[in-house]
């Protein structure tokens, strides 16, 4: 049975001190995952899963690069295939997985919360643990509201679009059976991201995304009683949205940009949203002076209000075109940019800064080039009243695993206080991934327990060990104001 | 002798399981270099070598950047110097690259195929190592084609001219007595790079270059019987060209670009070309249009007959204009370039893509800045039908070397699926590279080897030891469709 | 007592072969400091400090952008609080540092000069250390030359505005009594840097700026007894300034860039220098075409003199202009950059080269995404005259950590000579920041002693500790041709 000894009970942890580290200090700790991408309908009617491709493969386009590089057919991915068929590839594809981080989230997974530890997941093993997983989905511990439980999470983050009514959001804080708390973010993509419909050309505007977008704001002027004319309206609207998600325990704003272009002298579009509200298209130039005067607004609301402003910058979304017709966004065809934004990020901070209208920020790059820059940039708008205001965010999307954490974990230590992180996220669309904490957790305590063993830092693990609780949970708690928690 | 102790049985690998993956698995595979600058005349002719600077010194530009920074005049690199006393001076150089891979590379090439390796190479023992090496070289199993042999080598593809006569890879072909392939590869550089000669300003085309750039048209025209007056003309004379490359065993084409600039928009070259050849000079946008609509052309030649496109991104060469007017190009004044080019990247793939022309794929960058774009954006064109169909190809040039392929193995794990990769070439101008397959191998197994021991791997050598002995050469075999292999 | 373990003898070394690299070879080479920003009156003076808040907080900005990032207020880190107060705040935030230099060099600064050793930084130990510490400040040994011969500092090179009249610099070289080199370096970002004052819009040059940098010429042009009306009496002024400063045993210029963009088609500036001498604003690109043509002009100066051109690439200043408004420059809100310059980079040598006027080297530089393109940008200059000519600068200001250096070391082994290197410079304000060198040196041993343990460096310390004390000293001596050392 060597391969019980894979996912031991000290995977991860190479020396004694990160073996202590971990389960003296880390592991315990409750988790606050202050941003993912639940359903938060899910929760509020505690879904059952039929079965492990419903509740692992379905929507997981980790899962499906990997086949598709593997050379399964989409049949099997995303096709007709029946679930144990695409849960067969799945196993098939596993052992090609090998130093790809999906091999450890994948065992990871199957340990917590399933209990399956003993066997690798590979065509032999598929069918038994196809069934011992299923059985295991039967159970009430197994339903989404029982996984969240078992996996000792305090609170949740969704991300919503500022449209939304809340519904389950507010459903579920009203339920008195269930102590996690599940608070929206406030994600406004459709209304910066005009261009991101349009297909071929993928970055002109066209007459038919113009369209669709004047009719996503119909709907949200609609959802606010406002009829939106004028950009003013557009802003009057989304801080009434504001207001009404922070009434609802929202405390984050979301922003993703595929790189980042600000101007401090183009924040007025006025004009250029007239224009837009008439049918007309509008160019490239104009689109990043549309996205970025909302998104200096919405900043500028963030600040008023205490929120956190996280930017998520550097995805190229949607690369082919030919799959993107057929399976629509997030199917696994999105890649990391390239691309400078230092002195435009600089602008952006230092415009609001100069107002004192900088809300506490997050910046998470895909592109781990952009690493050093970026923990230079926010050191500059430290302000000596928030510990940690601006942060630099946890490894993110393809960032999202060992090699990508530790380096986030070490620049962050060499340019920026290690100690005032806010740490971990899942940023995930499932019940499953929780383990990411315990993998991250795992991670730091490695790096900072080889330090000790090394004596590059001081065996001192009242101080270390504190550091290292922080990270998982207390800084988040502190520095995103969450009160109330069980 | 400590010294013997340098460059050992275990050389690199440093975990039990290192060892056993490297000894068990990987040590005995036959080679395909699949990418290589020999020159086939030397196969056909079986050349001998006089002495080690022959072999060893002359046209190997890494050795002379080193000689150059030691402070070695030209005269002993490149000049008049007699051969002995440029090996004199590479001897007295050699320590001082400690730490560079000339210095493991050097030692491995005297163990492998010399069996020199009670010695470092230093003044002190330059005369004996010269002595013992040449007198090696005198013996048969030294020739060109011996020391093939004793490589094990199976297969090479060479880099050829769309205009060249491929008459010394037919008579190796039809030597009943030499069982090594020696394909051809599809490179042509001389008909997309119409700037590269241009020199002082060296991104300006001017009247001489296109001059020179019609001149080598004529005689390719003439190759393939016709006449090139239009654009379409020339698609058609290397639509022949890649006929006849394949006839003859070819199955990739190749091509290097300074940077990567692609507009679907303007593959439409008809008329640039056509004034080009009426012997004006055209701009440098020109030229970026001209080049990629010529690689889009072969990239569907390419798709068409299941070849596989290699693209070499990022290198600025010539740098030296004092230098490149006395010794020409490929004299190592070369360096890596910075530089955008994701979105470029996406476009040219997704163009090709939604013609359902993409060919198979091997994306070489030479900055190591690019690694995490690269391997993410061949993830959106994986097709899930040809297994590993884009690759992002092995450490090139400056980066062939132990961190820059750790760096290339780590990225393309954590990002897409090692198990899946094609593996290791030389691109070498010389017979002697082949110990970099096993300076690779050894980088490969130590890495895994140690993930192996540290818990990070399950301690499986069948499945593990599989996926080593794939990589070394059971991948490459299959992608390519290389058939009829000793 | 455990917290003795800290910072042991063997502090950073983890072999048996590093520990033999430092103790045997490294640790007791003399320093040289090529590159500072100490101040010469200081030394001329020989500087009592009153406590340790004003020998160690004030002016070291790396501190200050911790405390903010610790929610310290400004009051506490620039402000009005005293002395001891100040102390407290840093003692603080001393144990949030964990994992940055800052953590390490404050305890290094504490056990060398001042010899605590047995307690860490903390609240609980604020007190007795400000005590042991002022008591030591009292002795003699403390003083500003105190503190450079307890340090074994052979010369330092400090850092000087052309205008500067080096009367500080000609006390110390005439003082019998103090025999370590203290000399000036010629740095005119004044001159080069006309837009760098202007604030809101920091790109943008004003009326403002021309007229204090007008201001700047006039004084400079006095210095020099030449009224500067044109572009060539500005050359002039500085080629008088360039040799008053070599007599003065200057060997070295300094420049820094926030990017680098050289074209060699523009470098004659007689009519945009003409426009600003009558007070009109000129344009960014003018600025650039100015900039870059001044450095052209010093670069010529300093071939001909044979001295070496330093340039440090890629530090954007003053992000913050709330906090420039308040405090000016250098105070702690500056950051990395991102941007390509590989073409510009190469053009500005090559042009240089071409005219047999390119001087000594050492490129700094502030992203390490760059340090790849850099370090083989570089060798495509090397001249073959003198060694190692084109230098990679050791890592710089952000990078001046473990994880910085080990990555410069790295790249510079792999990619051109780490045996020719000229080593660490601390570019420090403070005459605490000598063990920069003994960190930097330890560094060094453990890489390359971890190598020979791992057996891919040969266990030969006769060649390796050479190359060790070469690039400790000897290196650097001979590079700039400093002589009469003590």
């Amino acid at each position: 049975m060597k391969q019980l000894e894979f996912i031991t009970e000290n995977f991860l942890l190479q020396t004694d001190a990160a073996v202590r580290l971990y389960h003296d200090y880390a592991q315990s700790m409750p988790i606050i995952d202050y941003h993912c991408h639940l359903p938060p309908q899910d929760v509020a009617e505690d879904r059952r899963f039929e079965n492990l491709t419903r509740i692992w493969l379905a929507g997981d386009h980790y899962k499906w690069r990997a086949l598709r590089a593997a050379g399964v057919e989409e049949h099997f991915i995303t096709g007709q295939a029946d679930d144990w068929e695409k849960f067969e590839k799945w196993a098939e594809t596993t052992p090609k997985t090998l130093r790809n981080p999906l091999y450890h989230w994948t065992h990871l997974e199957l340990k917590r919360p399933f209990g399956i530890a003993d066997r690798l997941l590979s065509p032999d093993t598929a069918k038994s643990i196809w069934d011992d997983a299923n059985a295991k989905l039967q159970q009430p511990e197994f339903s989404a509201r029982g996984i969240m439980r078992q996996m000792n999470v305090r609170l949740v983050c969704t991300t919503d679009d500022p449209a939304d009514s809340l519904e389950h959001h507010r459903k579920i804080a009203t339920d008195k059976s269930f102590d996690i708390k599940v608070l929206p973010t406030f994600r406004p993509d459709k209304i910066t991201q005009i261009a991101a419909v349009a297909l071929e050309q993928r970055r002109h505007v066209t007459k038919e995304s113009v369209k669709s977008y004047n009719n996503y704001l119909d709907q949200l002027g609609h959802t606010a009683g406002v009829t939106i004319k004028t950009f003013d309206d557009l802003i009057t609207v989304l801080k009434k949205r504001h207001d009404f998600f922070h009434e609802n325990g929202c405390r984050l704003s979301d922003h993703g940009f595929e790189s980042f272009v600000y101007s401090a002298d183009q924040i007025d579009c006025t004009e250029i949203f007239k224009r837009l509200r008439e049918g007309q298209v509008i160019d490239e130039v104009e689109i990043c002076f549309l996205q970025f005067a909302i998104l200096y607004q919405i900043a500028r609301m963030d600040a008023e209000r205490g929120w956190t402003m996280q930017l998520h910058i550097g995805a190229i979304r949607n690369n082919n075109s030919r799959f993107f017709k057929r399976l629509g966004p997030d199917a696994g065809f999105d890649s990391i940019n390239d691309g400078n934004f230092a002195f435009h990020l600089s602008q952006f901070f230092d415009h609001l800064d100069r107002e004192e209208k900088l809300p506490k920020t997050i910046v998470y790059n895909l592109n781990p080039a952009s690493n050093e820059m970026l923990a230079t940039m926010i050191g500059n708008f430290q302000d000596g009243k928030t510990p940690g205001k601006m942060q630099f965010g946890s490894g993110w999307w393809f960032l999202d695993q060992k090699d990508g954490m530790e380096k986030q974990l070490n620049t962050l230590s060499n340019l920026g206080l290690l100690s005032q992180f806010v740490g971990m996220l899942t940023d995930s669309r499932s019940f499953l991934s929780y383990t990411r904490h315990e993998y991250f957790r795992r991670i730091l305590c490695n790096l900072i327990g080889q330090e000790i063993h090394d004596g590059l830092l001081p065996n001192d693990f009242d101080l270390i060990g504190k550091m290292v609780q922080d990270i998982c949970y207390n800084n988040a708690q502190n520095y995103f104001g969450f009160t109330d928690l069980r």
